[in-house]
């Protein structure tokens, strides 16, 4: 499984753990990166000094490559980067902004940089910023999502027609044969965030896991289009979103209804009555909860039978 | 490529041109059959008669395999099934209906019947029903869509974790990389509609297929939820649409503003303006119209191409 990505980041499978509020601290970090993945700290949920005790934790727990989900409408931006640079994260993964902003600053010291896009467009914009990599994620993925609502299966193919940086798939990956089929439309690598958001080393609360490994086909929508539409489980406040949406509710009462800290309360706290409750629509396949090694372990494992079983096959 | 689907059918390769309405006619369907594909005429926009004359013009055009395609909300469905039967239809595919009301009819006739669906619980239904195959549609599917909105990348494994029945993947496919992709993820066949609706054997409009090989990322939407889902081109219909969903439009309301017949003025009349223009999401990376003979031949190269990358690389 070695390729441009696992050289790139120094790891030794092309699996990547995807920053999430609220799930992916260092504990989960730490153990994916131990289990020869790239595990990532999501920066998005955590006040700077909880951010900068997470960097030094993860490093205390591994001597294996870790990187930084830095959300770029995070309001002390500035702040964040320079304690990671000064913390000495060699990897980050920046999101929701634009990739001119902060790539050559933390390129001139020494960091591997990678953005996330939802657009063959974005993936273009991140080749002028000179990124090392690219993510592209899929309508599929839990969580902030992209206008144009384009899928892992169709957005996989327009970024590859669009560059040729590394590029590693999102949205809709949590086995091994997910993996490959990523591979196999152009992907060098999967980030994976559902599955490892279920493990029992993410940071959500436990009544979130229980939530989420119970749910079905359909049980996950894309909601708040009016304001930046994300991935939702149905339940309490997600009929109160598409009640006032069906009603014509405009972007402002949306965000009066949405409110602040939801996320933080239905994923951390495991509030499922009036909680944001972000995940992927893979979820609904997943139905036990794992250890991040027993995860890693199984994707490696159903990775190889896959290839394995095309290689006899054809 | 042979598997148990190129088997049950008795075709060349396991890839079958999506039964579309005001797209797929005889010619089409012949040549995707002379090719060493599946064609299926698509009922779904014809009077009976009308039928009657393109399955003769099909059987005159090949004497290779072809199929039907039955929606089965069809108001004289009763008198299509008889009259396929009658002329001598040995495959069909049916869609937006209940696979136990005319799969016992059509097995009894010596018909190999096909049900398509769009969650593993329907799939289950069809296993259920004694169909022979099933057809597992994702959310970038052009046309009519599930309610569960579930991507082709979530959609095959579920499908497959809930039956063994010979699966055909559709949604986002238009590459021989695709094919590959869905095979990697469960299917043992791609049905694509959205490449082949834009070949010179269409018989959509000139104009539409200009349009769709011109659309880019987050040009299709899925609209009338209210309805029934539809995967649609932006536009002035679906601005109006879109308006009257934002201003929470009802669904009678809904109703009134799409009217009759606006299918067929898009698609086959080619008013870009007024006409409901039905295409998948993968619309965006096809900008060349080709010969449905091209089209077979490169996908076939592509996804050889594909598999011995894989087995180079790994």
């Amino acid at each position: 499984m070695n390729n441009r990505i696992t050289t790139l980041f120094g790891i030794q499978y092309p699996i990547i753990q995807a920053g999430m509020v609220w799930c992916s601290g260092w504990r989960l970090a730490a153990a994916v990166s131990n289990a020869g993945g790239l595990g990532i700290i999501g920066a998005g949920s955590m006040h700077p000094e909880t951010l900068r005790e997470h960097i030094r934790k993860c490093k205390a727990a591994t001597d294996k490559p870790f990187a930084v989900n830095f959300p770029l409408m995070y309001p002390q931006i500035a702040e964040i980067m320079q304690l990671a640079v000064d913390e000495g994260v060699k990897i980050a993964f920046t999101s929701a902004g634009n990739p001119k902003t902060w790539t050559p600053w933390l390129k001139e010291r020494g960091v591997t940089v990678v953005h996330v896009v939802s657009s063959a467009k974005f993936a273009k914009k991140c080749e002028e910023a000179g990124v090392d990599a690219i993510v592209a994620e899929g309508f599929e993925a839990g969580g902030h999502n992209g206008r144009e609502e384009t899928t892992t299966f169709c957005l996989l193919p327009a970024v590859r027609q669009a560059t040729s940086l590394p590029l590693i798939a999102a949205g809709g990956i949590a086995t091994g044969e997910g993996i490959l089929a990523a591979m196999v439309l152009g992907a060098d690598a999967a980030q994976i965030g559902t599955l490892f958001a279920l493990t029992d080393e993410s940071s959500a609360n436990q009544a979130f896991k229980d939530y989420c490994l119970a749910i079905g086909e359909g049980d996950t929508k894309l909601h708040l289009r009016k304001l930046s539409p994300v991935r939702l489980i149905k339940g309490n406040f997600t009929d109160a979103v598409a009640q006032a949406e069906d009603a014509g509710a405009t972007a402002d009462e949306l965000r009066e209804l949405l409110g602040k800290g939801r996320a933080k309360r239905g994923i951390f706290e495991g509030d499922l009555e009036e909680g944001e409750l972000e995940i992927g629509q893979i979820a609904s396949i997943i139905s036990r909860q794992q250890s991040t090694a027993e995860v890693m372990k199984e994707l490696v494992e159903d990775y190889q039978k896959a290839l394995d079983k095309l290689r006899i096959e054809n």
